[in-house]
């Protein structure tokens, strides 16, 4: 029996008319239209990709990382055509590479980022409209700052994870303890603002949450004293609202 | 009788859904979608919107102009909003103004930019897919900034008009005669381009089929020699394929 590669892709892709990365039936996903192009390139099925995290219906990835594996031998320069050319120009293959029997997408991440993007003035660019989000208020950079600081380092972020959601394979021992590296905010233009957070791992919804409570304090609606209340409170009920899936990205990922 | 008032619209536009600007039975346009909310925003009908000129399907506006009369009373704030209230999220008011009887869109302007955008490198993000041109081949910049330097100034772009599409009330009296004040190339960023063309008038296609020739060029296909050949030829069929319309905006009309 020939032997068994383990392959790594890295995809792009435009969220805006898919139903999330995770395969469903009679919905288009990020990894059902890949894994259909796989049993096809590789001549074989089914395939199983994983991906190293799940994004929901809207979100954008920069650079998601998956694996599967395979026994084909197609050589990587092909595979990777062969999945582009089959694929909607909404998911693009940035890299196909062969990595160690002991890599897995999940499971061996050390760190993620997302960048989440804001536009703020009274009418937004319709250019813009599908990858930022639209905030017609003036917003205070100073305030949010301040809640970006106080969420950096280790924390319990269970005010921020969508409720009843919790997958225990990936958060077995640690709770809704996350560390976040950083969380930071720019400026990209006049009007726009890039949130960007780095993390050993995010809950789920856990960047929306935390986008929708911090919007809240940029707008003066919550005071950063109750912002600090809400981080403490280890409670989604005390947090504001989800923000919109599609100013969300995610950027990349560390091994 | 109630006095006739003369209103300027600016307006962006994501051109990706629309067949263009101009009004066509069974199709969704620019035009069209505005002027069926002007009929129900000044309670009358019909209303005819004149435009600066037409984009073609697909085209994309930062700041088009256009203008309309009418006798209704309706202030111009609750106007603006009523107009993105009802219009589509693709298409945006971004200004509405009165102005003086003698201003019309079209006949008044001075000069209009356009932009065009490029992206190279082997695979395009599916984030910019919808606005800028893929060309997954190296350029040379010196050579297409050389081919800008030769259009600078006035010529007959016959070359570069569409065939057959002449619309005798713009061009009365100069032909395809026009003036480029300033054919420019600025890099975006490490794989991005933009090209901007400013000029008195642009003929039918005229910067998609200076676009598709220039890419010809800097692709080393066609020699700076044979491009100024084809700006000589006053012919259509000596320039090269018209460039699709995705990666092209309307910017600004002078008045």
């Amino acid at each position: 029996m020939p032997p068994m590669r383990n392959i790594k892709l890295t995809i792009a892709y435009d969220g805006t008319e898919f139903s999330g990365w995770q395969k469903q039936i009679n919905a288009p996903t990020i990894q059902g239209e890949i894994e259909k192009r796989l049993e096809l390139v590789t001549n074989s099925s089914p395939v199983t990709l994983h991906g190293a995290g799940r994004t929901d219906a809207g979100v954008h990835a920069l650079a998601m990382v998956a694996n599967f594996h395979s026994i084909s031998s197609i050589i990587l320069p092909q595979l990777h055509r062969a999945l582009n050319s089959m694929l909607p120009m909404a998911i693009r293959i940035l890299a196909a590479e062969e990595v160690s029997q002991d890599f897995h997408a999940r499971f061996s991440v050390r760190s993620k980022t997302y960048i989440y993007k804001i536009e703020t003035g009274a009418i937004q660019s319709p250019i813009h409209r599908l990858y930022q989000v639209h905030i017609p208020s003036s917003l205070s950079i100073e305030k949010m700052e301040a809640c970006l600081n106080l969420l950096s380092g280790t924390h319990d972020f269970a005010s921020f994870e969508a409720a009843g959601s919790r997958d225990k394979s990936i958060t077995t021992g640690r709770g809704s303890i996350r560390t976040l590296q950083k969380a930071e905010l720019s400026k990209t233009n006049a009007n726009s603002f890039e949130f960007s957070f780095t993390g050993d791992g995010f809950l789920r919804h856990m960047v929306r949450n935390i986008m929708g409570t911090i919007l809240d304090v940029g707008k003066g609606r919550t005071s950063l004293v109750d912002f600090k209340k809400i981080i403490q409170a280890k409670d989604r009920s005390a947090a504001g609202v989800t923000a919109p899936a599609h100013g969300l990205f995610l950027q990349t990922i560390r091994y």
